[in-house]
This record gives C-alpha cells, structure tokens and sequence, in this order.
C-alpha cells in the first residue's frame, strides 16, 4: 500500500507519500480500507518530532479515518468484512490501510457520508470525553470554548448546545466568529480585540464560565482560572500556548475549581473504547436526528498531506480539513 | 454568654475571652450549647486577620463543635431540644452558645464521647468530600497524605485504609510517623530526610499516587504533580507553602491529571448540608463499628484558646487540638 512517511523531521515537506508494507491486523482488531483522514494539531507535532507515536504503533501519522472493513483480525465480534465504519486511531490513518482496535470502530451515523465521518472520531471523543464524562457540563450552565472555529471547538458547540447549555467561544476574526454563531454559539469574543475574562463576566452576570475546554495551556492559564465561575472546571487538551506557567492556587480554592489536562492519543485501549462507546450511545443520536453536523473547512488528496498540514499552520481553517483517498 | 472575641488580629494573645450577646438561631437553625470546640488553621489566619468569616456569619472563631440542642429556630424538624450532636460551622464556635443550620448537624456516633465528638465535623467532611466525594479514591488505589499526624491526616489515613486503600504519608518526626503507622498508614515519610516524590514512586512500583491530599500548596506543586499517578488527582486544601507557583501542564497533560483546590467554609450552606450528609451514612458507621477512631492530641480549656493556637502555630500536635468548657 502507499502511506504518508516522515524520513526525517520537518516541515511540510517531511511529508512523503510512499510505498510501505500493508498492516496486519492482531488479535482483536480490523483492517480498514481507508476512504479519508482528517488533518489533526498532533500531527503537525508528529511531523516535526515532537509527538512520537504510542510504542508499538505505525509510524505513520492520522488520528482518525473512515472507509470499509477489508478484514478481521482473531478473536473480532460484532463487525463484518465491507462493514463502513470511522475509527478513532493511535496513528496510521494517513495510509491507504490501517489495523484499527475493534474497540475504536464507530458505524457512519445515518445522514453522514463515508468520507465526511472521517472528520467525527477525534472531535467527537475529545469533546465528549472532557466536556461531559471529566467536566460534566450540565444543562443552563456556561461552556467557553477557546479556538471556537477549529474542529473541536464546532463540535464543542454544537454538543453543548443540544444538551441546553451556554456557549461563549473565542476566535480570532469576524468570519470565524460568524460561523460559531451559525453553529449556535451565544457570546462571540474575537481574543485579537478583546479581553475573554471580561467578555465572559459580561456575558454571564459575573459568574464566569462553569466550563472552559482550552487548546492553549501556559499562555491562558491565569486568565483561564480568573475566567472560571464558582465550581468551575477547566479542561486543558492542548498547550499551543506553551507548557510552563503561573497558576494562583488562592484564587482556585476560592472558587473551588478543578483544572484537568488529558490527551486522548495517549491512553490505553479500554479507555478509548469506553470513550468510544459513550459518544456512540450519547453523541451518534444527535447526528442521526440532524442535530449536530459535521464542519469540514476542506477536502485534499491524502497524497497532499502536506498542504494541509499548512493550512492548519497557518489556523485559516474553520472545522476540520480532510485527506480523501 | 462568654465567647473568645478578636478585638484586634495579631498573636495568640488577641483572643479574648469577653461577654457577649447570645446567637439567636434563625429560619432553619438551632442553638447549640456548646460541650467543645476544634482548633483549625483557618482560625489562625482569621485570628491575624487575613480569613475573615463569611459574610453574615459570627465575628467569633470557631469551625465546629459538639454540645447539646438549647432551642430550635423555626422551621427545623428531626432534632429536639437536649439531643446531644456535633456540628460544622462557618464560625462561632469558640463561645458557649452558637446558631446552626440544621444541615449541619450530626448525632454523636455510638462509641464517641460528648467532647471527643467536637474533633470529627471538619476532619471527616474535608476527608470525605475531597478524598471521596471530589477525588474518587477507590480500594487499591494509593492515596499520598501530607501532614499525616495533623487532624485532617490521622482521619485521612483512618478513611482510606476502611475502604481498602494503600496509605502514604509525610510527617517531620519518626514519633509523627509511628503515630501514622498505629493508624494504619502503610509508607511512612520522613520529609525532613528523605524526597516525597521518590519515596512514593518506590512505594508504588514506579505509578506514584492515585489521590494526594495536600495542605501545603505553592510549595509543593511541582513535586505533586511529579509523584501522581497517571489519572492522578491532587486535591490542595490548604496553601501553608504559598499561593502562587508554577504549573508544568506538559507534565499534568501526559498524566491525564486532575488539580482540585477547595475550602470547606465558603461552600453554601446546601453543599455543607449534602457533605454532611454523606459524611453521616458513609463515615459514621465506621466509628460505630470502632473501626475508625477521633485521634486527639490534647484538651483545653475555651478560655486558654491561645495556647491552643501556639500548639498548632509550634505542630507540635498529633490529631486534634480540643477547646473545652
């Protein structure tokens, strides 16, 4: 099969779309004829790297994919050969074929089409997996969601919409902000021109934001927690704003607050498919009802990775940016 | 009535045993006649001036209490006049008398005496709500306590090994340390002499703790972080090591780990009422069945409440400090 490489670290250019040896699928898991992959933040970080693959893993990047069953490994219930199915991945997704968990298959919601549910695994069980199973975002309460425009935040703010909540989002232009408020958000802070903490009390009485989901780490972490109502909870999945920073332990006993950071690349198989299994009980209804809906900024050849590896390095995108066989 | 005032903060030598009105208890409430008070930290800094009580609430110290019910404040039904309880507060419990909402209640466990019972309402609330109710600490797992011999740490210790849990603690005498081992505590750490974070990583083959329950805050935050487990909670409910420090969200980020910070007197008197409530089916069993037992250091009389205060200033002390009439 052809694949994605990286023979050395770099930019773009590291990109390298090469002959490689098919996978084998092990003990409890499918092969997956790709259809499309999506473009994640991790794996710019991987391209440079930053981000090595878990051990034991394909060394070629994508987080997620959709396509058919091509076959099963042993020990595999439930699936079946020609199956269509989205898959939440460890790597391998840029790849004409990857061995994929049985754990970490989804079907394709009714109503979206095989290759846009490429966009769904990762955002789906990112947000879902932080902003209810860890910060159990509840009805009436205030979600902020940092980088409102990106494939996270639209999903971000489609989910905490159907489940009745507050959505304040920030970006950083007009265009983007006008898409979040298509997508349901209440309160639109362009972070270039505005003060988030102040937009945020503004916009909720005082209070503060219940939950804030945040890709930005060190450089937010301070105006993060001040951002922060009374038992409120920030979740951190990305530090595109640097690793190391103050926090102000007063001011989060105070408001009795917790701070979380998780990836989700990371954790072991049974998490991921309790994950997996939650947003397909709680999330794939939504889609099905026409509730929420995928957002995808652009589609590209896979054997262009590397041009869309540039667009999210450049953040003019708004939803996710797919790579299509 | 006679209460310990604070006409000025300062020293141990600010607080003044004076005459002053008697509480009336209001909507909800009753007077509680008052066997015996707690020393805690937080009337420590409240005696220097820097935690002043709630809003509304008593200007005298005082967290908690055990004594007899004197009358009952409108509204309040399932306790009668002559029961003899223990209770939470947000203040006022140096005194002879002091108004209490009903929430905050609970009978004297079978086996406990009158006085004794005044050491149990903010150790087992700040244990069960933070350890349990907050950080999920499950059978196996390891829980890390700071300050093992204090208050908080002997009923730490106490709760965790009654649900199956392994127990680490720090202390700075080997006469603290044995103290924490007749309770139960399974590592003992001398922090004076030796380094928590590698002590608890050879205690637990190298995974470091489940659960930390620290008062020490700013100080101690990066060796924290260093000595969780992955999916590890820290749980600050003090900050004896200052406020502000730095926070490396890398290292909490591959953890998938979770900061918390929280007091139990700010909280409103409904999630006072809900701890306490937990803490009457969860915990108290467990002194009834003489399974866990209040651990004081010594007893005082209320109107000495500065030496008291010179014997937590000094931590001196193992378990609590109790101010009696």
């Amino acid at each position: 099969m052809h694949a994605i490489t990286i023979p050395e670290p770099g930019g773009p250019e590291a990109l390298v779309w090469a002959e490689v040896p098919d996978p084998v699928p092990g003990e409890g898991e499918v092969l997956v004829e790709v259809a499309a992959t999506a473009v994640n933040r991790a794996d710019l970080l991987q391209r440079q790297g930053f981000y090595d693959p878990p051990p034991g893993s394909s060394p070629y990047p994508g987080l997620e994919c959709s396509g058919r069953i091509a076959a099963l490994g042993p020990g595999v219930s439930g699936w079946a050969v020609g199956d269509e199915v989205c898959a939440l991945l460890a790597d391998g997704g840029y790849a004409e074929k990857v061995a994929v968990p049985a754990g970490q298959l989804l079907p394709i919601p009714e109503g979206v089409d095989l290759v846009a549910a490429a966009s769904l695994p990762e955002v789906t069980c990112t947000v879902w997996s932080n902003v209810f199973m860890i910060a159990h975002l509840r009805p009436g309460e205030t979600l902020l969601v940092h980088g409102g425009a990106s494939g996270i935040g639209t999903m971000a703010i489609q989910l905490a919409k159907a489940i009745g909540a507050k959505v304040a989002v920030t970006a950083g232009s007009a265009e983007k902000l006008a898409r979040c408020a298509e997508l349901g958000a209440d309160v639109l802070i362009n972070y270039r021109e505005q003060d988030f903490v102040d937009e945020v009390r503004k916009a909720t009485g005082g209070a503060g934001a219940d939950v804030i989901l945040d890709i930005i780490g060190a450089k937010y972490l301070n105006q993060n927690v001040k951002a922060l109502a009374t038992s409120g909870r920030l979740a951190i999945i990305g530090l595109q704003g640097g690793v190391k920073g103050e926090l102000n332990l007063n001011a989060l006993l105070r408001k009795r607050a917790a701070i979380t950071a998780t990836t989700l690349r990371a954790r072991p198989a049974a998490e991921k498919a309790a994950i997996v299994a939650a947003v397909r009980e709680h999330v794939w209804p939504l889609f099905e009802a026409g509730r929420v809906r995928p957002v995808i900024d652009r589609m590209l050849p896979l054997s262009e990775a590397a041009e869309g590896h540039r667009v999210l390095e450049s953040s003019g995108h708004i939803g996710k940016v797919l790579l299509t066989r």
